[in-house]
């Protein structure tokens, strides 16, 4: 079984980014991470940003709030994160706290700054297949992982575990815009199994640990794990049993060292198009 | 094979839409039908909108625009119908002119009028699956004639063939949110006939006559046909080979009889839904 690295495809996407940098002519592009209370998992993944962004030359700026800050005051900071000219895109962890309505933010959120499409515009774009706006960055990651290594998606069955609004549904609308025939699994679904084994590229999104082990995997399947779980001695581990399908499965990413270091780079090439669409603008 | 008439789910519909207007004492909500230009189907749909509008007891206004209209001055208009207080809801007729930017349109569209889905946030509540929103009035129908005739949907294998904004992807949002495992087929997708075979309830939105004969049928399948079509002898037909499929198929809707007249249904109870809605909002 061939691995998919991520830090491949993230070198390959930082090519890309560097490209993009020269037409902003020596400006740096700026993002803040926008963060309410000190969640492990958040913290964990604003290091990964900071560190992409560093490691891309880019400028990233991280927006802490206390945990139990008030919905009006939130959306006040908020707007002026939003406003700041010297703030080219914005990265807001999630789940956020109960007290703050996702919704008001969502609907906040410039969309030009929202490079992980949380906003109503983005949505509507990514379902209408516009790319003009920008999609989430973890179902944008998956794509890129395959598209770079040259594993075609026209015309493939592609089968994806989960239905999250982060993950399972953008993916589909992406998957389908890249001509893939295109089937969503969930906990409601019978004979999972079956349905998995149909897939020729199978994304595992469930946010269960080791949950798909070679019996969900068709022969020869290319198998992108998008899961981030701890398992039971405490390690990461994804959705798949990394271990159990290797000799089931053609191809497949790691975690960790997968999919996560594409959404990092993804969001980097965002920040990075958004600055680019805002020096357009002004011309 | 059971034919799923349109007639007796429109009816059904019906009796929920006047146990709504009683919440409205008195008021009759009002339907604005925009449309741009003569073309045949436009007013073929028009009709059925306006007949269903009156057999259901409410006013409608037909508002017509020359072939010809510049953008700015449709823009102009359609704003004065958007903020018009009497106006209740707007079905808006497309495709648009090619001097008509559709996306400029779907922008003014107030999200509280769209009665079918059109505007960015409502596609983006269909996508999370949040009913405050309309979503598109065909795909509604859909589900409509499966519930209203007690077809299980939960856990069901879902297949639609096609992928457009209209039907085919706001379709497989609400079939996930009623739990089904949704496959989306297109012109792109290898083993069509295989694929289409695997589904439990079959959905036909690709817009070619007579296109799914019953090699495409799975045993006992029920197929949902949303197209209108014209067959070579002149005559209105769907996506699917009726008279090929009666041995084959457990259920299926006719066309004409079928879908259509469920989605003119689920306009006019959109139509109330959005009075209602202001009217709770003003009190």
């Amino acid at each position: 079984m061939v691995v998919l690295k991520g830090a491949e495809v993230s070198a390959r996407i930082r090519e890309e980014v560097q490209g993009l940098l020269g037409e902003l002519e020596g400006r740096i592009p700026q993002l803040a991470i926008v963060r309410i209370g000190e969640n492990p998992e958040d913290l964990s993944y604003e290091r990964g940003a900071v560190k992409k962004m560093e490691n891309f030359g880019l400028r990233v700026k991280c927006c802490g709030f206390p945990a139990d800050i008030q919905e009006e005051e939130f959306l006040r900071q908020f707007r002026s994160i939003n406003e700041d000219p010297d703030i080219d895109g914005i990265l807001l962890l999630r789940p956020l706290p109960p007290q703050i309505s996702s919704r008001a933010v969502e609907a906040e959120m410039v969309p030009e700054k929202d490079l992980d499409g949380i906003s109503p515009i983005n949505i509507a774009k990514v379902f209408a297949g516009d790319e003009t706006g920008f999609a989430p960055c973890t179902p944008e990651a998956v794509v890129e992982v395959l598209k770079q290594n040259q594993i075609p998606i026209t015309g493939k069955r592609v089968v994806i575990v989960g239905r999250s609004m982060v993950v399972g549904k953008p993916l589909s609308m992406l998957m389908l815009k890249e001509n893939a025939t295109v089937t969503v699994c969930h906990t409601r679904t019978r004979n999972l199994k079956e349905a998995c084994r149909e897939g020729e590229i199978l994304v595992a999104a469930a946010g269960r640990a080791k949950m798909l082990n070679q019996e969900y995997v068709g022969k020869e399947a290319v198998v992108i794990d998008v899961g981030i779980n701890v398992d039971d001695s405490g390690k990461l581990c994804g959705d798949v049993d990394f271990a159990d399908i290797q000799d089931r499965a053609a191809m497949a990413t790691p975690v960790p060292g997968g999919v996560g270091a594409v959404t990092t780079a993804v969001l980097a090439k965002h920040l990075v198009q958004a600055a680019l669409m805002r020096k357009r603008g002004q011309e």
